[in-house]
């Protein structure tokens, strides 16, 4: 566009006075948010965090031992000082109290698996997001169209993305651990359980109950050292299959988390018919997921979560209970219901 | 990593207690902000706030609008009512107060045009950022190095890169008008003016000020244009040249903003020079920027800035007070302060 143009365009060039009550700081601040949030996450895949765990280093020290260009180092490390992810004394660094205990990958509170994926394989999509509302189409779908099959091929990344989704898993799965009415309850299976968190917590809290952990074979390994390791596996098993073509394991109750958002409705569909066909009567089923409220104007993760499937998936999206319910209802379920667990997560509940 | 091994380095991987005291919420939630950032970029990128000022649309109608994909666009849209950056109502979107005034690009007060260019531009290169930090070398260097060549030449990509960076100069040209002792001044120039804000700020205030824009030859049609809309030609006037090279226009002031930053040390030392030697005795030179509080530990923008000018640019960095004070006095600069402007920003004054 010329000068001309854009005067054209814009009626007059001359400057406005700012109004005081309305400022554009929110906006400006939210624009370039994604700076702070991308140095977090190249800290993390670094391990910045973990090195910083066996005690403070001197800067030069730090940057050797990261393998840092030294112009970018001084920046990058007084950066995260800056947004109180490090603490700097005497030209020292150290970990705070929050960044030692949770992206020390060397702790089992670890939770940085989530950003390290996030920071080697999720931001780059997200420059597509432009490109992505447009056609509707994964922008590097032939570089993540079997994002599943080659996550779960290769031994080393699965059990890395396994441990990485179980981070957010810790905190609904106890909430969902409180919030079902487990008392009348003797088994449960969770399809697609990962790691097992979620039959551990059940279990760990609810002595009654067996339970069994339902994903592909590859997994088996990583689910039995972690039940092993919880001192559990004379309670919790695993079934090894493919949720949409092989039976499922006998339970009264199936779980269901961060599972049905990954897939487009007809697979959704079919693997609601497929729990509800499996359950005795009387048998539920919860779903877990981000759901997004009914009115689609408050969960602001679950409808940015959905973007995130369209970046990284094929056809999966996030939902509403009310969609989740009336999908349910197609399947035969009854007196469905949705409860709060825990932020952004929510449990649609289903009864056969 | 097998899960023995995982294991072995780990310990365990039994369950620990979440500690109530420390939730890891404020490290995920960081390691995820990126999705609202880029949804935001992505709006004005596609001009949702400009088709919308010119009033409310239905969901429908304004995804045609827009061009975007039918299960792209409802959780975009949704998302930005989540964000507070639409409001719904009935099914229809309209934009909110604040982004009508600031984000409809027919508008004066627009301030888009840097998160359009930081959408189309910037966030991509910064996807590279853990290789940057690796190397010290702008990781789409080959993309980017005659970033300023390139925008120069071009009128319609200069137009917008002007006025985008100009929405950032508001702020700290009005409180450099505000801050510096004007009254004794009768001429000054800015060097690396662009559209001219600066002058037209400090002429509109002091209006004894007679005052010079200096920049390169491309950039003379948005600057008159813009100092004619003001109605203030009769006072300020552009000057043609390259900073590095050319005469600087005589003036008893100097000002730079948003220029030392761009340029490596022997260039930022050449600049300081350059304008010590062309001031007359008791003249005074401003410096700009998101300078960085001494400590290192305050002002994050001015931190992430200088990431930034490692992932756009080539040699240019963000600098402390300290070191711009010490750069100056080894140009001859008396006297020479830091004072705080507004937001990030501050200037470093001397004279001669």
């Amino acid at each position: 566009m010329t000068p001309s143009e854009y005067n054209e365009r814009h009626g007059t060039t001359a400057m406005l006075q700012p109004d005081a009550e309305l400022s554009p700081d929110r906006l400006l601040e939210l624009g370039s948010a994604y700076w702070a949030s991308r140095t977090l996450l190249s800290a993390v895949e670094l391990g910045v965090f973990t090195v910083l765990a066996d005690g403070p280093l001197p800067g030069e020290d730090l940057r050797e031992r990261l393998g840092l260009d030294k112009r970018a180092a001084a920046d990058f490390l007084d950066a995260l000082v800056a947004l109180r992810l490090l603490d700097r004394e005497d030209g020292s660094y150290r970990n705070t109290p929050e960044t030692d205990l949770y992206l020390d990958s060397a702790k089992a509170t670890y939770v940085g698996g989530i950003m390290a994926f996030n920071g080697t394989t999720v931001f780059g999509p997200w420059a597509s997001l432009t490109d992505a509302l447009r056609t509707g189409i994964n922008p590097t779908r032939t570089a993540n169209a079997d994002f599943f099959t080659q996550s779960y091929a290769d031994p080393q990344s699965l059990t890395a993305f396994l441990y990485a989704m179980s981070a957010l898993s810790a905190a609904p799965a106890t909430a969902l651990a409180d919030r079902f009415p487990w008392e009348g309850r003797q088994t449960f299976c969770d399809l697609g359980t990962a790691l097992g968190l979620v039959p551990v917590t059940l279990a760990r809290q609810h002595p009654h109950l067996r339970g069994a952990g339902f994903d592909l074979p590859q997994v088996r390994p990583v689910f039995d050292t972690f039940v092993a390791d919880n001192e559990l596996g004379s309670r919790l098993s695993f079934h090894a299959g493919d949720f949409f073509k092989d039976p499922l394991p006998p339970a009264e109750v199936y779980v269901m988390g961060h599972i049905l958002h990954d897939w487009g409705l007809d697979a959704k569909r079919s693997l609601l018919q497929r729990t509800y066909d499996a359950l005795p009567e009387g048998g539920a089923l919860i779903v877990y997921d981000m759901v997004i409220d009914d009115e689609r104007r408050v969960n602001l993760a679950g409808l940015l979560m959905s973007l995130n499937m369209l970046i990284m998936g094929q056809e999966g999206f996030d939902y509403t209970g009310a969609d989740c319910r009336s999908w349910m209802a197609d399947a035969g379920f009854r007196d469905t219901y949705v409860e709060h667990l825990v932020g952004p997560y929510s449990m649609v509940v289903g009864f056969k």
